[in-house]
This record gives structure tokens, sequence and C-alpha cells, in this order.
């Protein structure tokens, strides 16, 4: 059972359940691409929490901590940071300070409204006797104007008569959690306060990034706006403006607290306070009703365009829309030196860095419901990186331009610290190539290859070429000493998901200079000197490797074998271990996983999935039924992958079993960790599980696929997405397919294999 | 060449060199198997040190420091401490404070007696214009009475007139350079000071080990004995006696300070402070030279059962004395709770705990070289770790008894937390096993076996039945993801070696059962019941593994392979790696070491080493020519042992080459890293090349053979060792093999394959 109560499009909590406060923190987080913040209270709460502020690309390297240190380990491991606190707002009642944690409330209630992208919490604080305070508070991050949060505050008396103190708080002495040795991030550059304003400037260590936090606030009597001449505190990383204001019986007490966050990222380090202030005071004036029907114009159009609805199971309903609302609270795609965190704005967990999630589900995601501009950028950020990944492979021995895109990076640096990953799970690399495959196929934009694209796949086929080697015994070239997707097995030799990706991206990448040699022979020649390519003996290399690749392979069973002597490894479906041994990463030693069979997330299945249009269905059966009774899917993107390829085999129920195993991963808390942040990256693999598996979809040679299915719980789904600059909906029912093109050209669509053209704004329908 | 001055007997340092400090106090350690200490100064040094007291026995459980925690890792890294320094007297002239950073000191040398054990430093400071003193220092750490350090210092003028202050300490504020989070470990329990005494007592943090040092000093001028009056500090952790005394040209001042270092190992720890102060007082009752005279006599006794001679080659001869000095200076078998440390009592390197190292390469030198108990003590450490070791075989999910016996350890508990060693290097379960046989064979006590060799021997052989498991597909018995002892491979299958020692193991063991079931049946029962043994099943399954193993072999080469798919890799010489990449740890990320070819020390060969006796010299010369050129040796216990195999297959060039590696290892710091303390495990093997390799000393079915050789460039080698009791002294030339017999029984042994008796105390001359 859920913890949160089932709704459409709310998120509720009822009652105070300190125990789950970080889960909650983590679940009602708001964000807006550019910044995020964790649900945690305005009011001083000495309970346990996890206080998080989080400013997209304000990282800090954080010295390494390793037991053992290897050579080419980074140094550093960049984290976002918890930024200053923008939130506060204490409350004293005749004086007394009120301590959530302490002060006994009643009545509390919290609520995300997804569909306008704000949080309402609720309370009640029993006075004495019969007299009581009843509190609220609703905030938001401004999907118009991304510096902007605002905080409706109110208080309204039921029978109490007596003095309320407020004390509008900015706060830059804070802390990340995960520190490595414990050093506070922030150094105080500046601060000051005003009668209704306050702004404090702090700089990173290290980074230099300066962060300046303005806030401007007014307050209200009654609906009456009043002048308060409060005291100021205005000190090194703390200002606060307080005063008190009398209330009584049915009288209602609001403040609103309106905060810009500007950093030197965008601005002038100098400018940053006095602009920081006068947006706050902007926005004031602009007034809280405005800001929120401009925020919540822009969720609506998020919506028009990504909204999933599901009928007959109100559970699913609420999962896929909280998915919807965090990914898109997290990226928005408006600058392309941001990414993708896997806990996105809502916990320090994994540093708020870059990982191959981001290519492998939170860009087919964006591909599908956002402009393509979105999607672009996520792949411009890896074409930016590129001379870091360069340098990356120089690190650990590759040469002549070879690149290997890191394990987990904030500016293109690696700052991962395992050996087995950080040097050995190097398949991160094909799914950066495969990304600029998918962007190109999905969006038509070929000329993103001749601009960026290409560099990018030099650069990788060039580390593929010089990683593989010659295995003299086998008479084939081999990859040996990597880790795969399914992370269950280190230092494993030919990998053949790995070893695939790599053989195709040197295909595609011969390929590609092909088409933009004859295609853009001006922008080839320039990539050719750029990138120094030897035009005649790389590509050669190139294909003489692809062309004689080493792939491991089950010939009893017919199945592509995950790794070279799997089948040393002792063979039972992981549904004959023992409950009590689940999941296995927490019960068993790493030795004993290693040797064990079971597999983590999908390997040789994450290479049919990107590749399936180069298997026949027979062999992605084969392969299914080989691989998934033996894997545990303890990594959050396990189960959507299986569900996909569930769905491409026709067994719905299957991929409907697997898709329940994510769908409400975060919200129904299924591994115990949600306080440390919600599973961001992993909620694009549930859409797809929705979109790409239920649904069908996909862009083949150039055209567009439905092929829907419907898991029969479900009474009917709907989607939208978008394909080459159309947006269309499409609603499946057992009966039924209808498709609505919402876009002014026609779009062409093949539904379960038949042709069909929709006009611009039209609609079809076609019964099974 | 060699910083230190070659010499039969002594290390000489000549000249100030701060640069060189930590090595050197490395070098000129003193030890007495029951403490060490390294070579500080006791004057007041404020250049870079490593300062290191240590008692055997007496550590500290440091919190674990780890990038990414595996479950099964260990909580805590046992570590010998740093402990309370004993040694300072701190000097003044005239009132001003000497520092030797800083004092500009002459002539300044420094002297180890390896043959009388002691360390003599000398050293001139200019006062004012040709006004000098001259200072020696001059301690040894008794190995009549272990608990027992004492200090000769001594001041002679040259012209000055003057007064000199001299201060007596005692220090317990002391830390550990490696500790995980810079906490002090020592906690001051109570001091005390008096007119000629100070006494502190410290406790370690979570241990609780008790440890007391007490000192007394004595003060001569021009040889008569002066009281002083001494001031007196006396502070938390700190006491001092300070007092000053005038000088005159040509006048000597000595202060002689004599420490004994009581913990709560061996004594209640209400007595330690009484004790050590009267320990202290005794000693200087008993006088420095009658003490002295105490302490030679022992290293007499060593000298005459261990010492190599080796003459036309002084660094040689330098060398092999300086190990075996260190040797006996960290190990003397006098308490069967204390092991060897690979660094000894010279560092804080691999915090002072037992490895594999010991069974490997320490135990067959103390085999040869000592009293039959001392081998026999490093054996019953692990019986009494025992059930530890099954404990640790649990907590990775071993059961029935298996016993895995820890990497790293103090007290049985493993301490190390890197997964592909940790829980995947077992090889080492092997080496404690061959421990038993080894230790049987020489000396012929099969006692040792019923009474707790047995008992270790089924615990081991349990675990490898465990985790040996069935591969359908080979249909064989399989060993997955172990890292055999070159470690520059991890989580490989089937590595020969340890499937080789897996194998013995459980056949021993079931000999082992059957010879105590027949030879001591009360004995066997009393096992059977403490082990719950089941006497059918148990070893009909260990045969059937053992019998069915499978070994990765070359058939092309006809050698055993390392580990399964090792011909996938580049098969290239050593020697044609660039010396600029050399050593490769240093230059290689690791996941290119690993893919690599290259081994860092002895693994199949290893297997060679132990089982010797089971393959025929061409296939001894078969792997060692496929292995050796393409090891790097980047253990120090690496090149010893391919020495030993080069001599057994007659190749003596090589084997000389060999032994070269690590003869001088530590004097000429190859390999800059003697700072951090010595490579005491392995001296042993460097003594063993000489004796098992060049003189060709093995025991083989209970009897005694040498097949010697001589390295072109020695004149002769002589070495002592024992066998079952009789001491033997074998004189190895060009032209003749002398042995003599130096006990009071006859002496069977074969020279080169013939047949000889020796009598008691004979002699016998063999012409080659």
């Amino acid at each position: 059972m859920s913890f949160y109560k089932e709704d459409e499009w709310l998120i509720i909590e009822e009652g105070f359940h300190p125990e789950n406060m970080r889960e909650s923190e983590s679940i009602f987080s708001l964000g807006n691409g550019y910044m995020g913040q964790r649900a945690n209270f305005e009011e001083k709460y000495s309970g346990d929490s996890l206080q998080g502020s989080y400013v997209a690309g304000i990282y800090y390297p954080d010295k390494t901590r390793v037991g053992w240190w290897k050579n080419g380990y980074p140094e550093y491991f960049a984290k976002v940071l918890n930024a200053p606190s923008w939130t506060g707002i204490e409350i004293a009642v005749n004086g007394k300070p009120v301590d959530l944690a302490k002060a006994g409330i009643t009545g509390f209630s919290r609520v995300l409204n997804m569909r306008e992208g704000y949080l309402e919490r609720r309370f009640t604080l029993r006075v004495s006797g019969s007299k009581t305070l009843e509190f609220s508070a609703k905030r938001f991050l401004s999907m118009a104007e991304p510096d902007l949060g605002v905080i409706k505050y109110s208080i309204r008396s039921s029978g109490f008569s007596g003095k309320i103190g407020f004390s509008v708080t900015l706060n830059s002495d804070v802390r990340n959690q995960d520190a490595n040795y414990g050093v506070k991030f922030w150094r105080s550059i500046s601060h000051s306060v005003d009668k209704y304003s306050g702004v404090l400037v702090a700089r990173t260590l290290k980074t230099g990034f300066y962060l300046a936090t303005g806030m401007r606030w007014e307050f209200y009597r009654n609906g009456e706006r009043r002048d308060t001449a409060p005291s100021l505190t205005d000190r090194d990383k703390f200002v606060a403006g307080s005063f008190t204001e009398k209330i009584g019986p049915g009288e209602e007490l609001t403040l609103l607290k309106y905060v810009s966050v500007l950093s030197s990222l965008n601005l002038p380090k100098e400018q940053l306070a006095g602009d920081a202030l006068k947006r706050a005071e902007a926005a004031c004036e602009t007034g809280y009703d405005a800001l929120f029907t401009a925020h919540i114009r822009e969720w609506e159009m998020i919506w028009n365009s990504s909204d999933v609805v599901i009928e007959g199971d109100l559970a699913a309903q609420q999962a896929i829309r909280f998915n919807i609302f965090h990914l898109n609270q997290t990226y928005t795609g408006k600058d392309d030196r941001l990414n993708i965190g896997p806990k996105g704005f809502t916990g320090e967990k994994y540093g708020g860095s870059t990982y191959w999630d981001t290519e492998a589900f939170a860009l087919p995601f964006f591909l599908k419901t956002a402009d393509q501009h979105v999607a672009r950028n996520l792949l411009f950020y890896r074409y930016r990186h590129l001379p870091a990944a360069i340098k990356n492979a120089e690190k650990l021995g590759f040469k002549n331009g070879a690149a290997l895109y890191p394990m987990v990076t904030m500016n293109g640096e690696e700052c991962h610290n395992e050996w087995e990953i950080t040097f050995e799970e190097i398949h991160r690399n094909g799914a950066i190539a495969f990304a600029v495959y998918n962007y190109a196929s999905h969006t038509g934009d070929e000329e993103y290859i001749a601009d960026y694209g290409l560099e990018v796949l030099i650069g990788i086929s060039r580390f593929w070429s010089q990683r593989a080697t010659w295995s003299e015994s086998r008479k084939k070239y081999v990859i040996l000493g990597v880790t795969g997707p399914n992370e269950y097995e280190n230092n494993v030799n030919n990998n053949w998901y790995t070893n695939t990706i790599a053989v195709w991206t040197m295909s595609y990448t011969i390929a590609c200079l092909e088409k933009v040699r004859t295609g853009a022979p001006a922008k080839f020649r320039a990539i050719v000197e750029k990138t120094s390519l030897d035009t005649v003996s790389e590509p050669a290399r190139w294909k003489e490797i692809a062309g004689n690749m080493h792939f491991p392979y089950y010939d009893e069973r017919r199945v592509f074998l995950q790794q070279d002597c799997f089948l040393d490894k002792e063979i039972k479906p992981a549904n004959e271990l023992p409950m009590a041994e689940r999941p296995i990463n927490q019960h068993w030693s790493w030795d004993r996983i290693l040797r064990s069979c079971y597999i983590k997330q999908a390997d040789v299945l994450q290479g049919l999935y990107f590749l399936e249009e180069n298997y026949d269905t027979e062999t992605i059966e084969r392969n299914f039924n080989f691989y998934e009774p033996i894997t545990v899917h303890e990594s959050s993107l396990s189960a959507c992958i299986h569900s996909i390829i569930a769905s491409r085999i026709g067994k719905i129920d299957k991929a409907y079993e697997l898709y329940l195993r994510t769908a409400r991963l975060d919200l129904d808390d299924y591994n115990h960790e949600v306080g440390d942040g919600l599973h961001i990256t992993s909620m694009a693999g549930t859409w797809l599980a929705i979109v790409e598996g239920f649904g069908g979809m996909r862009v083949s040679g150039g055209n567009l696929h439905l092929n829907p299915l419907i898991p029969g719980k479900w009474k009917s789904y709907s989607f939208h997405a978008r394909f080459r600059g159309v947006l269309f909906e499409a609603g499946i029912t057992h009966d039924d397919i209808t498709i609505l093109n919402l876009s002014g050209k026609p779009l062409v669509i093949y539904v379960s294999g038949e042709e069909y053209t929709i006009d611009a704004s039209g609609k079809i329908k076609i019964n099974y």
C-alpha cells in the first residue's frame, strides 16, 4: 500500500510522519530545470531531515575518498551542491519559537499539485485549549522565470488572540551531507538586508561559482497589505528580517516571499547581488497571482504535449504523471551546459552528475515529448565534453584522439573511482554514440551529424579500435576486461553487449563519414582537418575490427552469450532464490554476486533493445526467455527495458508485470531509499515502457510505427508523442486505437504495420 | 650505488641527509620480536620524519575508509600502533634548545651493527668558532630481556665551556600517520616522574590495551656518577626530568636511559606502572655493560645458527646479513599470539598485520634457521584464529565450518577492504594449509597435525569444496571469480594455482584424516566430534572435486595456463616494455594492467615451487620459460621464487640475475618506498633464493637434500640450516661442498642425489 493517497493529479500526504520526513522531502520536491528544492519546511524543524536546495551547474569537486588508490583515478568527485537556503520563514507564537518537530501539530497535510506544479502544506497548531492556528504554505519554482521561487505563507487564527513573530531568512551556512571530508563548500562574499528585502552572495570553494540569493517579502493582514518594521539580522551567511504581528480569532496573516537565485554561470559576478534583489523586487511588483498564472501556463503546455492518461488504474495514472512531472522539473533543455542527474534536484546522491542514463533513458523520453532542441542540447552537452573525453582516454593510455566519455561527470572530467566501473564500464561510450543515431533518426536532423555528431563518433570509434585487441588463439578481435550494463559482472572478457555496440559504433561512424563526405564536403574537410583523421586507414581499421569481432554465443540455446565463460556458472532462475536473500546486493557479498549467474539489469537485452531492427522476433524471444528469468532487476533501469522487450515479443502479461516493478518505484519506495532522492532517469524508463512498450512506438527507416497492446487491467490509455515536428496523441482501448494529429501538418504513421496518413489536426480510429 | 657504505657486518650512513631521513629511519630500525623502534633521533628534530615505536600485538581497529562499500567488507582495519615514544633526550646548549634540523651539524654518521644488534649515531655540533661538541648515541633493544630499551648518550667537548641542558622524556601524545580519520589512538591513564625515573601509562581506544613505559636514568661526568636535581614535568601524556650540567674542554657527559615497556597483553593492568618502573630500575642496577653483554650473547646464538657468508661479493654479504638481522628482530617465536607484518616494526604500512607472506616466505626461513617451536608458533597463530576464519567464511555465505583465513589480520578477523582481494584472493587459504604440510615434513612433528593442524585443514577443505562449483558446460568443477598470487589479474576464472592448491589441500586433508584415524584414534574421534565432520560424505566430496577439477592448459606450449582465457591476451615479453613505463603499476591505469599479459609475481610458478615434487624438470622448465619473460616482478615476493626455480632447472645465471633483483631491495631502495618501512617478509624470500635456490636445499620424503650451485661472481658461500634438530653449515665453492654437522647427532643428507651420513660434529667435503 502506498503511503501517499492515490489521485489523478495530486500526491497527498496526510498526517504528520517525522519517520518519513526524508522520503516526503524527496517526493514533494520542486524544480524547474534551473534549480530545485526538496520539500523542506519553511519553519524551524529540529527533526531528521535532508536539507536540499540545488542550482543546476553549480558544483564542487570534492576530494576523492577511496580505500585503495589506483592509477588513473580522478582526484575529485564533482557534486552539485546543497545551495544557500532561500525558503526559511521562522515563526514564534507569543514570543515562543515554533519548532515543528516539537510543537505537536495536527491536521498535517502535504499536497503536490502536478498539473500546476506547486506544493502546498497545511497544519494546525494548538496554542491553548481549543485555540488553534491554521497554517498553510504554498510554494512554486517558476517555470516561466526559472530564477524565481515564491512562497505564500498564511496563518489563520481559530479563537486565538496573541502575537505571531515572523522571521524571513536566507542562509548560506549550509553543507552537503555527502561531503567526503566534512568541508563546507560555500564561502560568504556579501550579505545585506533591508526593510523588505535581503541578499546573500556566496562563492563555492575551488570552482569559484558565485551565487546570489535575493529576497523580497510583503505582508498582509486579513488581505490588507501591512508595512512591517522588521528588526534586521545581517551577518556572514545569514540575513533575516523579523517582525511581530497581532492576530485575533478569524484573522489571517499572510507573508509572501519572492526569491531570485542568480549565478555567475549566467551573469558577471559583480552584478549578481544587485540583479537578484531587483529580480525579487520585480517579482513582488508583478505579484503572486500573475507569477503563478504564468507558471501554470508553462505546465499546461508541458502536459499538452506529454500527458499520459490511464483509465482503470488510478495508481498507475498517478505514477506516470509523477514521472512526467519530475522529468520536466529536472530538465527543460534551455541550457546546453546542463544535464540530468540520476536523482535530479531531489537529493545529493550520485552528485547530480551525468551518467549514461541520460543517453539510454532520458534522451528517448525528451526526444518524444519535447521540442527537438531539448534532445539536441543533451547531445550537444557531450559534444562540448569531447576534448575532456579525449583527455580521459589519454589518461588511460589511449592515443590519437580516442575519446572515452566518463562514467560520471559534471564538466566532462571523470568523477568516478571504482576501477571496475570507471575504467571498465566502457559501454557508456556506445550509448553516447547511439544517442547521435537515435536523435538523427527520430528528428531527421542529419545536419547535427555533420556539425557535431561525427566528431564525437570518430573519437568513440577510435577508442573502440584501440581498446579491441587481436586474440591469436581465437583469430578474432576481442575486448577484454570490461563491465557491461549488468554491473553484477566485473572485469569480464567479451561482454556481448559491449562488443556489439562497439562494432555498431564503428560501422555507423563509417556510414556517417560517407554521408557527410558526399553530402557536406566542406564540413567533411573541416572535420578531417580538426580530427587529423586518416580517411583511408582509420575507417579501414574500424571495418576490419567490426568484421572480425568475437561474439560469445551459446549454441545449444541459440542465444548471445553475455560474456566469455558465462556458461561456467550455475544457471538457476532468480525465482528460486529465497526471498530473505533478496535483493542480493543487500544480502550477498560482492564475490558471491559476481560468481552467480544473476543479472542486475538488461545487458544482452539492452543491445537487443537498442539495435532491435537487426534481430528477428525469434532471436529476441530466445534471448529474453534465457536472460529474463536470471535477471534480478536490482537496478531501477532494468525492468523497463525488459518490459519493452516483452511487449515487443507480444508477452503483454509479462510486460505489465515488469512495468509494475518500476511504475511506482518512488511513490511506494520499493527499495527504502527514496529519502536520498527520486530515481529521475528511471522515470523515463517507465514512460518508455508505456509508449515504446505497450504503445509499440518506433522510428524505423525514417517512419513512425505504433504496434499497440494494452494491459488487461487497463480500460484504456493514451499518450502524447512527437515525431519530426508533429505532436500526436494515441489512445488505445481493448477495441480500437485512436490517433489525433495535434499539429499543423500531416502525419504518416504505421499502425501494426499498416500505413495511415492523418491530416493536420485530423484523427483516425482503427479497430483491432 | 648504495647510499650506505658496504661492510660485512655494518650498515653505515655518512653525512647528514635530511632528504633521506625516513629511509634511514627504516633501515636503521631496531627490534627484538617484542617491540621495535625506528631510528628516530633522541633529540628534537623538526624536519620530516616518521616517528615509530611499536609494541607487538598492541593494535587499534581503525574505522575502514573506502570509496564504495561492498557487503562483507570489514568495519575496521586493525593496525599496530605508533606507541608512546620512549627515546626522547632533548638537549640545550647554554640554554638554547638544539633542533637537529636547524643546528647545522657536521660529521654525522649512523652505524647499525648487525652482529651485535645496536645502533650508534655520532655528530658534531659547532658552538662557536672552533669550539665543538661531539655527540654519540648508542641504543639497543635487549634480545635477552625484550621489554628493555637502553640508550647511552654522550657529549664530549672540544674546546667548549658552558652548560648543557638535558631533558629525559616519555611521550604518549603520538599519532599514526596512517590513521584513517586523524584520530589519536592513545588515551592517557597515568603519569608520574621522580628524581631519576618516570612512567606513563596509556590505553588504546576501542581495544583497551594498557601500556606502561617506565624509565630510569643515570648520569656521568667524565666517567663519574653524578647526582642531578632535575626539574620535573609531569602532565597528561608527557613526563620529563630536566637538568643542566657544566662541560669544559675535553670533558664528557654521559646519560644512560633505561626503559621498560610492559603491556596488558602479559600483565594485569594495575601492575603495569609499578612493574615498568621496577624493571627500569633493575636494569639501571644491572648496568649498561652487563645488559649489553647479555644482548650480544643472544645475537651471537642467532648468528651461529643462521649466518650466511658470501665471499667475493661484499654488497651481497652485507645484504643477506641485513635480511637475517631484520627477520630476527621482527619475530623470535616466543609468543604464539604474534606474527610477522610485511614491514615488521619498521613502519606503519600494512598495519603490522599478518598476510600470507608469513606462511609462504617467513615460515620456511624460520623453519630452517630457528628452533622448531618458532615455526610451530607461527602455525599455532592460525590455529587460534580458526574460529574467526570460520566466521569470516560465514560472512561470505559459506557454511558448516568452512574456514576462509583473512587476507590481512591482527586478531583473526579480516581487515582488508578491496573486493578483488578480500573476497577473491582466496589462494591464501591454500598457503596456510600448505604450511602445515611444510612444517610437518621439515620437522617430522606429525603430532602437530593430530593436535591442531587437521582441524585447520578440515576447515579449509570445507571452504574449497563449497567454493568450487560444477560447470555443466565443462563437466568439471570450477573455481570462479578469484584473484591469484598475480594480483595483476582480478576476478578471473580457474586460476591454475588456486585450483591446484585447492585440490592439493583436499587430498592432503584426506591423507591426514586417514593417518590420524589409524595413528591417533582418540584424537581422531575428538576432532570428528569437535568439527561435526561427516567422515564418509565430506572426504568423499573432497575426493570427487579433487578428481574432477578443471585446470586450464595451453596445449601448444604444454604449459599450465594461468587462468581461463589467458590466451586471449596479447603475449609480449616484458623486456619489450619501454623503461619509461616501468614499473607498470606506477604508469598504467589499472584496467590496462589487467588486460595485459604481465604478471606481478609468481602465480603458476608459485604452485610449481610449492608442489615441485609433483612435476618433472621439463614441465617446470617449460612453464618457467613461458611465464618468466612476461613477469614484471613488481612485488618484492616475486623474483626470489623465480630465482629458486631458475636454480632448480639449472639456470644459475638467470637465478643470480633474479636474486639480484631483491637482494638489496631495501638497502638500495629500488622502489623508492623504504621510508615507509622495510620489506621484512621478502627478506625471507631472498634468503630462500640462496639456501633453496643456489644451495638447492629441500626436504623430500623425509630426507634432506642439497643440490648446490654457485653464482659465477661469488668465490664461495656458506649457510647454516636446521633439519629435524640438526644444525649444519654448508659451504659451497666452485670446486667443492663442505658440510659441517654442528649438532650432537648424526645427519643423513643427500648431496646432488648421493646419500651421505655425517657424524655428530663431523664434516664432509665433496668435490664436484
